[in-house]
């Protein structure tokens, strides 16, 4: 695998997934992995910044892992591996500050954007509250993808400032070492086109942080409750409809088959299908969906499962990479 | 060792040590080491902030090494390892950068230091050279201490604000994981009233950015060659003269027994004594002192030696601690 064309894919570990983390990462993700060589990690350190409860983020790791797995990362065909397991990817990160300008991350846009909420909210000190992993989360990102030797990151638009920054770091240790060991210049794959947008229970976009999400792998019971709950217009059964304004028609269109789809914006067009019948088909579609998925999930997720193992394998075929790009590293900057 | 009380040490790895690191940190340290449990960590990592040559800094992490073994660090009694040996280290650095506060660095010493150093020069951006490995400078020492569940840091006083942050960032993790883990909160032990100043060969402070150290290990007709250089005044020889003015006889009495110093100087006071004669008995002082130790140096330094098996058994040792300790930490995050 090591001489040809790497991608690497970071997930993160910060709650059950939802349905349209499914939409925008997972099944784009999934996707891409037929016909590349791809690497999947697990962002767990990353989490510790958000997160300081260990037993949610315990489950978190665990949960984000069987998610993926239940959704078809078939991990003896890629690699799936969490980020706590690589001890080189530390040691690199603190390689790497001897070659990042702290200006780079000066202008880092996730430190800027909490300067930003400091002096709106007439912080005294703009830098309250930030921490240093923060601050220097683009350097611990930057060896997440170099000590894998990655030629490809697909990744959100949102993420294209972290990818340039692991691009300006390979390209400074490069400049200082290259005579000895060069990394290869990671680059950004982002998604053309809009990304899609899909509504939450509110008809706002769906986000865990307005609480407005449906888990991937709800009961069928309280999936069904979700689906209910999601807010249409008070228009009678047999009037028509306008598919394009309803989330819940918006929803269906993203998980139904397209001619299934078509069939039942002509009936919503025409009248005579209410907001009922369609929540119905939403739920049925959904269900049908995520329904193997949850079993498989729960299987994964139960203590004494094949995640621990299918997770132990990664690490270890990965620590192939990190052990053999590290020893380079070490030796180039003359700590060997 | 691990349940009784920790001193840790560490040595900078910038280079051969000269006669003004004897009397300043070696001597004092050894000495420490008698009464107490020590590690010592050969700080080869944060070179990487000051060498970005390979070779220069592989030879100068060996010839510390090898300086502080000669002068008689006993690895059978003491641990000694390198600090680019103990991966836990670098684990550790991340985890601690979430709960530090960015305000903390920004308010460093070493770091403020250079942005008066880029004021005082105009420049348009305080940040200018600065570069991460600098600014994480504290977090990774903290680490280095707090892996090793140290007690105890025997330091300078210019590093008393690095121990300190230390036990802030050591505090803030008990703070929020003490239910699970608890670090000790280090401790700094400064040496009592004034720090000895070794006068250099131009009678200014001894000091390698002077350009004006006495290397230890200088083969015998360089270090003739080098305390002649010493500048006098030119008293003539039968006249009287001042010890206390003059950078041979301060060097002198930091060498000689107590006896000898003291005829000495009551020599130069009474006259007859000329700056020839104190000069060669200069000469004879050190080059008794570190003449035995010169052949260890050498020996050790040597290809095949004994000193990377030295150093590959206190890595062992330490990780056996080291270890042991990230296995608390991260079970106290939930990163198990």
């Amino acid at each position: 695998m090591a001489a040809t064309t790497t991608y690497l894919t970071g997930i993160q570990t910060s709650g059950e997934p939802h349905i349209g983390n499914y939409i925008g990462a997972i099944k784009p993700a999934l996707t891409a992995a037929n016909s590349h060589d791809t690497l999947y990690f697990l962002a767990d350190y990353h989490s510790l910044n958000s997160t300081k409860d260990p037993e949610k983020l315990r489950h978190d790791i665990r949960s984000v892992a069987a998610a993926w797995l239940a959704c078809g990362l078939d991990p003896t065909r890629t690699l799936l591996y969490r980020q706590s397991a690589i001890p080189e990817v530390f040691e690199l990160t603190v390689i790497l500050t001897s070659v990042t300008a702290k200006g780079l991350m000066n202008r880092a846009h996730a430190y800027k954007a909490a300067r930003d909420r400091n002096e709106a909210a007439g912080a005294a000190d703009l830098d309250s509250g930030v921490n240093m992993g923060l601050f220097n989360y683009p350097i611990l990102m930057a060896a997440d993808i170099l000590i894998m030797e990655t030629d490809y990151v697909p990744v959100g638009r949102d993420q294209q400032q972290h990818i340039e920054y692991a691009a300006d770091i390979a390209g400074a240790f490069n400049h200082l070492y290259g005579e000895h060991y060069r990394f290869p210049i990671p680059q950004g794959v982002y998604p053309e086109g809009e990304a899609s947008v899909l509504p939450g229970t509110d008809g706002r976009k769906m986000s865990k942080s307005y609480d407005n999400h449906i888990p991937m792998f709800l009961p069928e019971n309280r999936l069904k409750k979700v689906v209910r709950r999601i807010p249409t217009d008070s228009t009678p059964v047999e009037d028509p409809k306008d598919p394009d304004t309803s989330a819940v028609f918006q929803l269906l269109s993203q998980f139904a088959s397209e001619e299934r789809a078509a069939e039942t914006r002509k009936r919503l067009e025409a009248g005579g299908m209410g907001w009922g019948e369609l929540k119905n088909e939403l739920f049925e579609v959904l269900n049908t969906t995520f329904g193997p998925m949850r079993e498989r999930y729960e299987e994964l997720l139960a203590p004494g499962s094949d995640l621990d193992d299918i997770l132990a394998d990664g690490a270890e075929r990965a620590r192939q990479r990190s052990r053999a790009t590290l020893a380079k590293v070490r030796a180039a900057v003359g700590i060997d």
